[in-house]
């Protein structure tokens, strides 16, 4: 059989320690190929470069595998890997490995996931990898097993079109793991608080800053399954429609005229 | 009774004609607050700044109401506007109108979106407007109608925690509009063609471009309403678990050691 064919980015850069550790993870399951941003494109969601041109260069890091580096956003690299790069569709996508969480409601602000879900959205079985540890020297060796572990699994079951994991690993020592829980997402938001400042020049500016509250304890939840060690893998899907309400919202008086 | 407070911004920028017109159309609802970005930002999805400062500028349009331009992205504004410009919740919270569709995935890629989406997650009953025709010089005024009966809708029934609306109108004459219709986010994607192309130097680059690609011919969709001359209502949370798959994929073998 052929060896499959893995994408692998990211949102942390193409030279982050996280998608380096994961090119490795992935060369021992098969053929690799990489694109990746140029710089770290933490934060930005789904978002799509249309007012400016991408640039993608071929860079050579590890040798032997090609890897391109891309001017763009994370969901820009799948669809140029896509459309430019790869002669086939990839037997599945992976990106990451992310530093520092993406569960509950970060799904929506994270590049790493955003990445995923393109990649779903092209019909690629993918997955989004994080590492609850923001450090750039984080120990990624730890996620190794189980990294391997949901790729082999994904591999061999396929995922649903336009379904894609979010998978985030605690930062433990691997004895201290006790398995992969499959859950959804908790319920919970960022407070914001913005760090006012001036600059030399007396002009204000701000730091977005906040922590995350959470607003449940369920045991079903991705951060129930993160604080008592296991590795949470979230299925996600694309459809923002709240269909249970739409019943409801008819109800409501549109004049038409 | 107190007039509400309307918080209101968009993608396309502070200045655009869509988001002027909204700001008019909103003065005859209740009193208005703009926190808006300073250039467009289309294609943005949910992205925030945080490896930049944010700066907010207040300034003078119409006259009157509190008007701010922001450097950061849609949903940065609407995470300022909540945390710094507002002394109290708003009541609502109105995007766009959007020079162009969001209807379908684009959801998922738009700015617009994105601010309404953030807005719902801060407990804010928000709505995106979005007119089918992307020209500079859209005729906007065929849309006032329905934009305050949605808005006036919201403000007397609310929305549940977390849901949003996003509101599609065509491009046509307001006597050929045939009403509204609430309905589901249609099956489609964005089937992309870069162009490729060469810089003076001599260095490639690549322009995003594509054409969307319906997936399927139900009446319950967006893309039906809209071809069919109705404004179409599609209510939004932002929950991606997909919670069917998960008893599926908890058969896989996950070995724990």
């Amino acid at each position: 059989m052929d060896k499959p064919l893995i994408l692998i980015t990211n949102d942390d850069g193409v030279m982050a320690p996280g998608i380096r550790h994961l090119v490795k993870f992935m060369l021992e399951l098969g053929e690799v190929v990489v694109v990746a941003p140029d710089k770290p494109q933490s934060g930005m969601g789904h978002a799509v470069t249309i007012t400016n041109p991408l640039r993608l260069e071929k860079i050579t890091v590890d040798g032997g595998h090609d890897e391109y580096s891309c001017s763009g956003t994370p969901v820009d690299c799948v669809k140029l890997a896509v459309n430019k790069v790869l002669r086939r569709k990839p037997d599945v996508l992976v990106s990451g490995i992310n530093h520092g969480a993406n569960s509950s409601i970060s799904v929506i602000y994270s590049g790493t996931m955003s990445a995923a879900i393109e990649g779903s959205m092209e019909g690629i079985p993918s997955i989004g990898f994080s590492l609850l540890d923001y450090r750039f020297d984080a120990d990624f060796s730890q996620a190794k097993k189980h990294i391997q572990n949901v790729v082999t699994n994904v591999l061999e079951h396929g995922l649903p079109q336009g379904i894609c994991l979010n998978v985030n690993i605690p930062a433990v020592d691997v004895s201290e793991l006790k398995g992969v829980k499959v859950c959804r997402q908790a319920r919970g938001n960022w407070e914001e608080e913005f760090d006012h400042r001036q600059d030399p020049r007396g002009k204000d500016y701000y730091w977005l800053t906040g922590r995350f509250a959470l607003h449940e304890n369920s045991n079903e939840t991705d951060e129930w399954a993160l604080k008592n060690n296991y590795v949470s893998v979230v299925p996600i899907q694309f459809d923002f429609t709240a269909h249970g309400l739409i019943p409801e919202i008819n109800k409501w008086k549109f004049h038409a005229e």
